[in-house]
């Protein structure tokens, strides 16, 4: 099964380090893991997205809010929360490939942000299953680089993890 | 200075807590750190944004360059690169406001992912001060949350930081 956490720390060096290892040393792999500033300059929010069963990701839950630097920890549930992932990908494209390429940004909403005699490079920002489409329509023109964010999510409605006040 | 260091790296447990721990012995913070699959499912690629001189990040680079889990390491130079922040945005918004908000998001690109009758969500994907620029112009209706990817960085034009051969 696949998890979502969304984790709220203090913004001091090795809260990163730390956080890692705790999952590093249960043996989980962290699939993505994203982290940024939040609303207040020494509070950052990662999102960890990473494999294990609820038992699992419960003790870890458990494990991230025992440790000093961790603020909040919450669980998101996918299907109520709005999922999102941004992407940049380099592919080959020459005179002949350049608009089928364009049409299948234009089609998928993704952007053409730069281009050079042999490359286009895209954006997307959509949800992961939509970026991983797009990864596998213009597959076939031959990927030359991709740098990808990892997943964020936020929970659906009013609701909110925030800080306390 | 702030640096920009993008990572291929083994996607295997315990990685990112390595990569983290080498940038904490040193005292130095890391800003951001996006970190998602590559074209070849065994790599992944991280992309981070730090705070030091030249000369630091030199040495930086040195130590991960020595780690057997590092594939590839390069520094990427801001004006050369294509950088893309990707944030999602809760505000509070009533009926009155609601209207104001969505004028905004219509000038800056941005999207309304989600709405409830207290609040709406913005999806933005753009250059991370035109990210700030928006968190500015929406902060006075009051932000609920903020959930951000940190900044990812590709070299523009044909160039690429791909695996070797």
């Amino acid at each position: 099964m696949r998890s979502i956490l969304s984790v709220l720390v203090e913004n001091r060096a090795g809260v990163l380090a730390r956080t890692a290892g705790l999952f590093a040393r249960r043996g989980y792999n962290i699939e993505s893991l994203a982290v940024g500033e939040t609303e207040d300059a020494t509070v950052s929010r990662m999102t960890i997205v990473a494999q294990g069963d609820e038992r699992i990701m419960e003790q870890v839950e458990k494990q991230l809010n025992k440790q000093i630097d961790v603020i909040k920890v919450r669980q998101l549930n996918a299907e109520n929360s709005t999922r999102r992932e941004l992407a940049l990908i380099k592919v080959n494209a020459n005179t002949k490939t350049r608009g089928q390429i364009t049409d299948i940004c234009a089609i998928m909403k993704a952007e053409v942000v730069d281009l050079s005699p042999t490359t286009l490079t895209i954006e997307i920002a959509d949800r992961p299953e939509r970026v991983k489409q797009l990864l596998n329509m213009v597959e076939p023109y031959g990927i030359v680089e991709i740098v990808r964010t990892g997943m964020i999510a936020m929970e659906k409605g009013s609701a909110a993890i925030s800080l306390p006040e």
